[in-house]
């Protein structure tokens, strides 16, 4: 079992680094400053579990007291200035881990909320939130529309993963442990198959003309 | 009092549902996927109430363990998806129970906040956040300015009722009963009044050049 | 030291009143109305305070209790509507007392963490957050790129100035008395110089085509 921790530290310091990437490159494509590119790097990576900390009553949330985020935050902005052309060729391991991240994210967000004492409802709401929010608040930063909202399986994956949990944890299969790893494979799963196929949630809207979305 | 009390809850409900109405139907405007629109209603019927309970420290927020709240989004996110053209037509319906909401939204918010014990200037900020929070987090994901600063109105209304309940609470007439009742009917009123007969608060630079607006 | 504490009164009022009149100023100029102007001051006096207070706990927070800051956003509203070509002229008192307010609020924002029992990377990222978090929120409501993200030397002054609050406090100086003053007068000079002498810190992309900044 200590394997499987030291696996999950590592694999959510890769997660929150992915996560770190994304925001810095956003950053970076959208004439930011340094200052502007670390801060975006740190959102992404911590805005999500800093939301969630506050409505589970967390205080201080965890982003900010772990100084592991702030130096990954940091090193991701350090390779986002100095090796550009470097990153952009990451782009495709960087997806791989952003995946991780996602799975990751929902999964112990679910967790915590749980270990607080909260329903399956916070549960599930609060693991999307700690998976997503951080990519939404990059997104209002950057002043567009969150690219969640608009397409691509990528809520929908936190969603099935912080659900798989809540189950468990409902069933008394344990919430850590075996129902753990089953959600944080479906999520995944889930996730890279969306990547590879393209696949994306109906648009309601979509067949309608284009005046429409200028309103 | 216990009919009032099944009154309360039904407009509140209806309230709630107008407010995940304006939402779902803004976001299918936007062109977001399911997710989106579902994310949107949920948003607009919850977000005030979110940040009203996190700064009078109700955690969790009553928003994310309500179930109520997140069945009638994904109603609302039914219905702007599988009936459009019926949900346009409702336009006047909802804005008769956005009024109602806002009202409710703002009486219940001043109490909840008075009821955890904080003073007369918290109650009133966060009767305007509760009844207004959701609409300005909608419009800020949309990424256009929240429509409330700008025209109509609609948070003054809001302040309308609030400052009525935390009058009543201080002269001692009680928060709850007839003094909510009356806020209610002024900030209704009020939201009615401005709706029929188009008023607006006045736009100080609206007497200033178009290219003024660009800046 | 009484003294002391009505000087860092006085100087508190004037930043926040500067900080009023940059979101009023702001508000006015993009059209909004009387709410939306009053509105956009009282969150850029407060926004950053109110952050910092939900993330240590502080309930409620003190930017929605002390009825002077809302006093101090209606005064500014009340300029920027009814005086607005004399606010204008007053733009180089307002840069001033803005650069006396950000150093300030980093400094009071570190401390006020300090002293709620956090640790050193709490203390400093929520005194940068304490001093820049209302302008931020200003940009996101006027549905623009956050001004700081962007360039100038303004969130690098804060957390510089809460650097040393910080490091102050760990070697055992205090964290009040000369150590704030110290680390007030680094953040401000430094501030004040980057204005008068258009320093930036260095935007990474700034060497690519346009075309980039489209994306």
């Amino acid at each position: 079992m200590e394997k499987l921790q030291s696996l999950y530290y590592i694999l959510e310091l890769a997660g929150t680094f992915a996560f770190a990437i994304s925001g810095a490159t956003a950053a970076r494509k959208r004439n930011l400053d340094l200052f502007g590119i670390c801060a975006l790097a740190f959102t992404v990576a911590c805005g999500g579990g800093i939301i969630r900390d506050l409505c589970i009553g967390a205080i201080p949330p965890a982003g900010l007291t772990n100084w592991r985020y702030l130096v990954v935050a940091i090193i991701a902005t350090g390779l986002t200035v100095g090796l550009f052309s470097f990153v952009q060729r990451l782009n495709r391991p960087v997806l791989l881990f952003d995946a991780v991240g996602l799975s990751l994210f929902a999964v112990t967000g679910a967790q915590k909320a749980l270990s607080y004492g909260h329903n399956g409802e916070v549960a599930i709401l609060l693991g999307i939130t700690t998976a997503v929010g951080g990519g939404v608040i990059r997104d209002i930063l950057l002043n567009r529309v969150p690219v969640i909202l608009e397409k691509e399986i990528y809520a929908s994956a936190a969603l099935l993963g912080s659900a798989i949990v809540v189950l468990g944890n409902y069933l008394k299969w344990g919430a850590g442990g075996w129902v753990a790893i089953i959600a944080l494979i479906v999520c995944f799963t889930l996730r890279i198959l969306a990547l590879r196929f393209h696949w994306n949630l109906p648009t309601p809207a979509s067949n309608k003309t284009n005046s429409d979305k200028k309103e």
